[in-house]
């Protein structure tokens, strides 16, 4: 396959501007123009190698793109699609990195025309940081990028996007939209709002204790990591798959009920087994990734 | 103060080991006594230059010791005192490392005889893989190691394991046992509580898709890291800490059932405040540590 010609990242932050910097760095795309709201962080981008030219009009962003990358929070995704539509030209594939995909499709199918395409993506990388600031070329490196083909999807558009993500290194896998969402509320959304509650809850204690910050081991710091991240993004992530991550916050208190029911009743065997049990599958999971 | 003399470790695994390693290589003590069941792991603590010497007899690992470090997992560490007082000289000073104090130093303090003293401690330093063979002599570098001394604490014994400590570049806070106790409820055995029962909610799932493994990123990798802890030593936590871990685990039930309600009425707001509330808590906790 040639190499790709013009690729137009919407939202510059820490997932567009990684994204950029790659394909510049592996010279996989003809040009990376960023398009953005915020000259001055659009700036940034260019200086630190992001995209090769940043524009705030959305019109001289998109008109000459074979692809345009939507990578602003989730919620805003089908209205930047619904933006762009008039400029773009015939057979752009329009795609996005947006962490929840059923909604997000599912609303983009239904105004898309004819002769553009789309592509859902979540490239499965990140960080606790955002911003372009800590955007990185090998974010995506030895990462999974999950496309979400539906029925309508283009072949040769799933193509393109499957070659711009293995190209900056990233491994693709195609599943559904509703697979996808019920996937991700285990093993992102759900830990994400755990890690949340706990630091909601600790701060209150926080207060209470001289010096409670040095008791912060790397245990907490570890599973609050994820609660650093910014809020915005995960205000659309949380809304946009609700059903899902209702469903798994209903398993997730099942289990703590279990736990808490072996503690309360002193019941040491049970107690270890469900943590023995789940050191062993953690231990199997992370090894066969 | 002048240098420790015989320290005896009853328990060589990852703290312990990482102890007599420490002490070793700063010169800190003469002489550092390993004790165990096992004598294939007691010579692996040898040759990994964890002690100086080891032996499965518990009068001959005491008899000579100035310190005796009860490194076992919390449930034995009050039988284990019971087992070496006899053996132990007058003013010896018996110590733990023990994850919980409030049970354990009570416990402790109820058949300790005048004339030998006992220092409840807790190093927070640790590691999900345990075992001497993951021992480090630099696990205690910059971490804290909590005293708790009581009403009956030895100020003279108390001011030794803090010099045991402080020499293993460890910083040293003094707090009631009590107190101990209600902030490791929050900062570590609710996370682990709940670290636990995210990975026996996704083993279930885990069977039910193709590819799930590739699904786990880095969120997910951290929120559950000390799940992977052994759990005989986490059975011990639960059992020694209930009321508080209890306690705990209410809060953190209604902080996630605040989360749900906001998702399942779609409050975007008051989400994103608390999302971004988490973030600014947590940058700030770790910042003061």
């Amino acid at each position: 396959m040639k190499r790709l010609k013009v690729v137009s990242i919407i939202g510059v932050g820490l997932i567009g501007g990684s994204l950029g910097m790659a394909l510049r760095k592996r010279k996989a795309a003809s040009k990376v123009i960023g398009i953005g709201r915020n000259p001055a962080r659009l700036k940034m981008a260019i200086t630190l190698g992001a995209v090769d030219r940043a524009t705030t009009d959305f019109r001289a962003g998109v008109k000459d793109a074979q692809i345009v990358v939507i990578a602003t929070p989730a919620g805003l995704i089908p209205e930047m699609v619904k933006k762009v539509l008039p400029y773009v030209k015939e057979d752009c594939i329009i795609t996005d990195v947006g962490s929840t995909k059923k909604v997000i499709v599912k609303k983009i199918q239904s105004f898309l025309p004819s002769g553009i395409h789309f592509v859902g993506a979540h490239p499965l990388a990140g960080a606790e940081v955002g911003g372009v600031k800590n955007a990185r070329p090998d974010l995506f490196q030895g990462a999974y990028c999950i496309l979400t083909p539906v029925a309508g999807t283009n072949p040769k558009a799933l193509a393109v996007i499957k070659k711009m993500w293995q190209s900056v290194g990233a491994g693709v896998i195609e599943i559904s939209p509703e697979q996808h969402d019920t996937i991700l509320a285990f093993t992102s959304h759900l830990p994400h709002l755990v890690a949340v509650s706990l630091m909601g809850l600790v701060h209150r204690y926080s207060k209470k204790y001289k010096n409670f910050s040095k008791f912060i081991a790397g245990g907490f710091r570890d599973t609050t990591r994820i609660a650093s991240s910014p809020g915005e993004i995960w205000r659309d992530i949380f809304l946009t798959n609700r059903a899902e991550i209702l469903r798994a916050l209903a398993g997730f208190k099942r289990e703590i009920d279990s736990i808490e029911s072996f503690i309360r009743t002193e019941d040491g065997d049970s107690l270890r087994k469900k943590l023995e049990f789940a050191k062993r599958q953690r231990d199997l999971l992370l090894k066969n990734r």
